[in-house]
């Protein structure tokens, strides 16, 4: 369980830090200055194309393009400990995974691709995908429903000879918002009467499919994440040619647990980003204000606080390259990584706690700035807090931590 | 310390209630999908207009009218206690508070004025603000210093002839984004040199002075809070008679602490209402909702959640009840309200808290609508973590309750 | 709910806490020291016999005696609330409560005479206990079974014409070590094919009973808290005469209730002395030790900590009082408190729960001495400990603040 | 940073759990049942002798002793990382640590004479030690000052001629109790007047010499832990040779240094197999016991609660392994640890803290049982409690880290 990236993972780490700090977080800022309102939120504006395409060409030509492929071969050599380094440099400016072709969910989707795809579905989506010309989405919760439990999934699919049709809605589509969002990644239910765990499946539906209509952008606190967007979308008899479908009928949580375990660490990892970007902050701030004849971070329990979060933050970042750490034992003995998962949850669930008390920790020593728009804080928060629902809420993956733990036991 | 609320406040209590939850709350959503973007923002639509007069001329016209007095000759004829358990009910809608012209930073000014006004400014401020035909500001929290020691303060004042001259900045000027505001009531530094806590004094200024700039809206979790608005303003050379200056030179700590003493607490009554109404949000979605063969309610520790909120928001208003109460008490045999400081600092600690807990049980629970537009809390929990910084952030109040245990022990 | 105490109130609570420090305090220490080891633990040295007649004589003189007959005909005259008061001074001191003929379980034992109670059980148990000749003891919990559901105590008690045989165990049998202990009310199962609630009796049990066998004390973090003791008792076909079972077969389960509540809120009150005490050491100590050139107190977050213990001290003072208040206005309405379940439940859970934390800062602000016989707040800890175990563990208590949430919003 | 044993870890690492498991701890409870009262409690009874010497002579036989000297020639060839998994398992069982010549502060005693002691001491102190026939103590917190800040020690130490003269008061002086105890190394003050950092020596004094008074045994949570004990001591006169001071006057803090490092996370290492033992016990109780109708662990939030444990746990053994990790780089690197400092005060804040909050939740499931003498958590609690306080209490490590963290960003 070396948690130590490989030399080839430093240096990869140590580019895209160095990219990121140089190149990427200095545009940020202006790259959602231009983001627009009303419809116009979900375009690109000019500066943005440009900023935009300008870095990942960058990327591309560093050689940081499309890292995350760790187990998938023609990928760039490092495990996903090696990733878990490089992706907590991504989480400190909310551009950089896409310059680096990183993104959510478009990471899941082109693995789901890679390892489930027809060679067409390969050549249609695949590889624009992996060149960063299209997006894509993946379709999953579902507004009337509780999506915890993804059996309650209910987007109805039914035969109709040579075609499926779809019908029903979903929200939460990350990237739905993107006018580049070329594919859905949909969950369907199939067989509304089957085994609980046999009734759904997986399907790849083009966006220009009629009967897609987007409804609405749905808000993190208040924010859209435009252009890219959480999207609420209502599939009217939209219709796919049978091979649409995934691996075959029934078989959609198959695919989906397999491509949510490395998009949960995906998360955790930037989180762990994003924890060490508000304690800089928050540090930063506490050091050169001064209230009652002393710097902030001299008063009370501040000194303190700045510890907590140091400890909390370490033992996260060693939770999730644990985690990382039994994927790569997982992958390279058993093919898959299921038996990361327990590793995998407490990661989901210890990483975004403490970068949710941190990011509230440095609000609190910035004041009223700390809640507005002259920091990043508040929309880290709100970003950070989206983390304890997507992917499964903490009560579902402490509920597999359990199990896994009364399993070791010989007690379930 | 009787904590229940009189005959007098009961009834109050009841028809304001039944006002908020009646006629108030179900225009919530309309008044607020009509505030507009960019400078739009900062006005009222024609709809707005209409809501919020109608709704106070009723408020009027019920007898449910500045019931802020609580120590006012020609008030309401109730005291803290009963205010606190009206205050809870107006914290349950967004509108309410204005509609009882109860609002902050308004009623504060009020008080100020009516105490240290001359008739002149009662005349002129006081008595169209308790017609609610206009608004005022509270100017005193600055961008470049750390506010939470008040001593920072450094918007310039200075003597010129009979007239002061004001030069500097100020932030988180809560409501004077109104089109309405025609007052600033400012704390300002007359003396650099002078003792610590006789520096400053408070000044009052019309807002259509010159040299005063509107810069910006400060944001709330990427919410404005339009059309009133938290602005950050800059003072150029503002000039206002030697009279406008309240109490006199170098006691502006004076007005601020008795200011401030009732507006902290309100803050606490209605944060209340909020983490009632978070928890309400919480129980119905809770039950509402299956997963696993079992209303979300009965899964895991969510009842246990639910017990957990119950009993820290009773005993958040027991807190806020008591401090209540010694103010009431405090006020009968001082005449201020000094003595209960300790009591208003734990409730302004121990409240906003307990609600923001509550307000975040409350958003796992709804999964990611939690965070979304489709319901309240995400606007509700930005505005109660606000409630952590303003008036004095945790620290400084926690700091005055360590004083007031060493005092009491003579240990200071 | 006037949550002050009475004229009255005030006055016995002056009284108490006066006799508290200056009298019964000061013999703690001496009278523990004479507690023997092995079997000599069981009994009252003559030096522990002679402090506490002597205290008792006291009390009774200064009209201090069995204060705790809230709502009988002949007691005190004060309600609920004002025993709370009285009943936090007598939790600053370990032998305060039996000086005062106020200590558990004998006051609920009381209770139960006086109400269900035969005339004959008056005059042979409940006269000499209200005059402190002797004790008893309250057999529920049992070793074999999860006592938190009490319908899974099994303790037998089967029909053997004019009398009942009892069988089985029963632990945590509180001052039934005590010798002076001659009377046990015992929970017992009548009916093994009863309903849930109505299959339990509770019976009256002379201690000299043949059958009886104290198996061994119980220690509480290694104190056997003797001589009175939580003792493991056997009953081997102990053998009562019919009219031993109080109030009639099968309602167990009644007495138990009406028993219970001023029982768990009598432990809160005297709880919320103990936190006291614990805060009191805390800034005692931390006051008068200097480390890196300041006093302990002025170190790190440690003024907050005194601050934050303060604060959730009086909360919790408050949720207990809000209960004491809510008992006397259901006894006054209803007649019995069972309304008043819920806030009771709240108490239950959260007193204990502050004052576990408070007395754990205290300890680490002692340093190794905290946890040493060098302060009380070792012994202090394990007690309150316990309260979160006994008359119900946190979890039971949880689950009725929920059960009456859900119902008072009609969802049950 | 390689968190797994190696291959020679791994074989140690399972020898000792299996000697642990099938040996030692099934004979816990037979030798602390032996453990005599009163003056008898400072020795061994025959049966604890023999229990000690034969597991003992069987770990010497098995190979397993002295794992603890990762850095020492001559040692088992592990690395701290190895030693850390090995000593987790040592912490299941309390007579383990000896068993294995491994317990504190024999340890920590022993690397002294071995890194600063002179040819005599080690021929005369650390031969007898490292076979397990002597015992030995440090002594360094004292009764009168507040220890966490080392520059407070005052025990005086001052010239005569060829010998140091030591007068003063120490306490928690571990294993000083025990009668095999034959020298204390002690920190002294030397110079009253010196610079902060330079006025205390350590020595090394046999417990034979004239003047030494053994006051009494401290108690952790009621129980003295005898026979080793934690000792009150008095030093009268107390006279040893000069060459009795290690490695200089002056440079006692230097030795307490590299001494407290390893001691340290020992005493992680150790707390981590406790907590494991309490989760175990936790799920085994929750899962043996029904109430209201199913298993403990699936009423509420216990299944929440064991997953949260497993968590934190994990994440607290983690934060062990890197600072172990980082002390074997920084060793092979500089030659001390001093680098890893942070890492070690880290993890000496987290996992006392996780160990304390699962005891504590193990303690709540069990019921009365789980504070009794009929399991090993009360015990287990109050050991944990003081690894909070022992070696510095948590402000002083989180301190360490603060500090860290602003030079490493150079803001100090």
């Amino acid at each position: 369980m070396d948690l130590q990236a490989s030399e080839r993972g430093r240096e990869l780490r140590d580019a895209v830090a160095a990219m990121v700090r140089d190149r990427i977080a200095p545009l940020d800022a202006e790259y959602h200055a231009e983001t627009g309102t009303g419809g116009d939120r979900w375009r690109h504006g000019p500066r943005q194309s440009e900023i935009l395409e300008t870095l990942k060409a960058e990327a591309r030509d560093r050689g940081l393009w499309n890292l995350w492929q760790t187990h998938l071969d023609g990928g760039p050599g490092i495990n996903t400990v090696d990733y878990a380094w490089i992706a907590e440099e991504m989480g400190k400016s909310w551009l950089a995974p896409e310059v680096f072709n990183c993104n959510a969910p478009d990471t899941g989707n082109m693995e789901v691709f890679a390892r489930y795809g027809t060679p067409e579905m390969q050549d249609r989506w695949l590889k624009p995908l992996m060149a960063g010309e299209i997006r894509s989405a993946y379709l999953m919760t579902e507004p009337s429903v509780a999506s915890s439990d993804a059996t309650n999934i209910r987007l109805e699919c039914r035969r109709d000879g040579d075609h499926w049709i779809l019908n029903g809605e979903k929200w939460w589509a990350t990237g739905a918002g993107d006018p580049r969002c070329a594919v859905h990644i949909v969950l369907a239910r199939t067989d509304p009467d089957g085994p609980r765990h046999q009734s759904h499946s997986m399907l790849v539906v083009p966006t220009a499919a009629p009967g897609i209509e987007i409804l609405r952008g749905m808000q993190v606190f208040g924010d859209y994440e435009a252009p890219h967007g959480h999207m609420h979308i209502r599939y009217t008899d939209v219709r796919v040619p049978a091979d649409a479908m995934l691996l075959g009928e029934g078989r959609g949580f198959e695919i989906a647990q397999g491509r949510l375990g490395p998009g949960r660490i995906h998360h955790c990892m930037r989180a762990i980003g994003m924890a060490e970007k508000a304690l800089t902050l928050a540090v930063e701030r506490g050091h050169a204000r001064q209230a009652f004849g002393r710097e902030l971070l001299e008063l009370g329990g501040n000194a303190e606080r700045v510890a907590e979060a140091r400890m909390m933050i370490d033992a996260a970042r060693l939770s999730t390259l644990r985690a990382a750490a039994e994927m790569d034992a997982a992958h390279h003995e058993t093919g898959d990584m299921k038996r990361a998962a327990p590793a995998i949850s407490q990661a989901k669930v210890l990483v975004p706690r403490v970068a949710q008390e941190v990011c509230d920790m440095a609000i609190q020593l910035h004041g009223g700035m700390g809640v507005s728009q002259d920091t990043e804080l508040a929309r880290l928060y709100g970003h950070i807090r989206t983390l304890r629902l997507v992917d499964g809420p903490d009560a579902v993956h402490l509920r597999t931590v359990y199990r896994a733990e009364m399993k070791a036991r010989g007690l379930r």
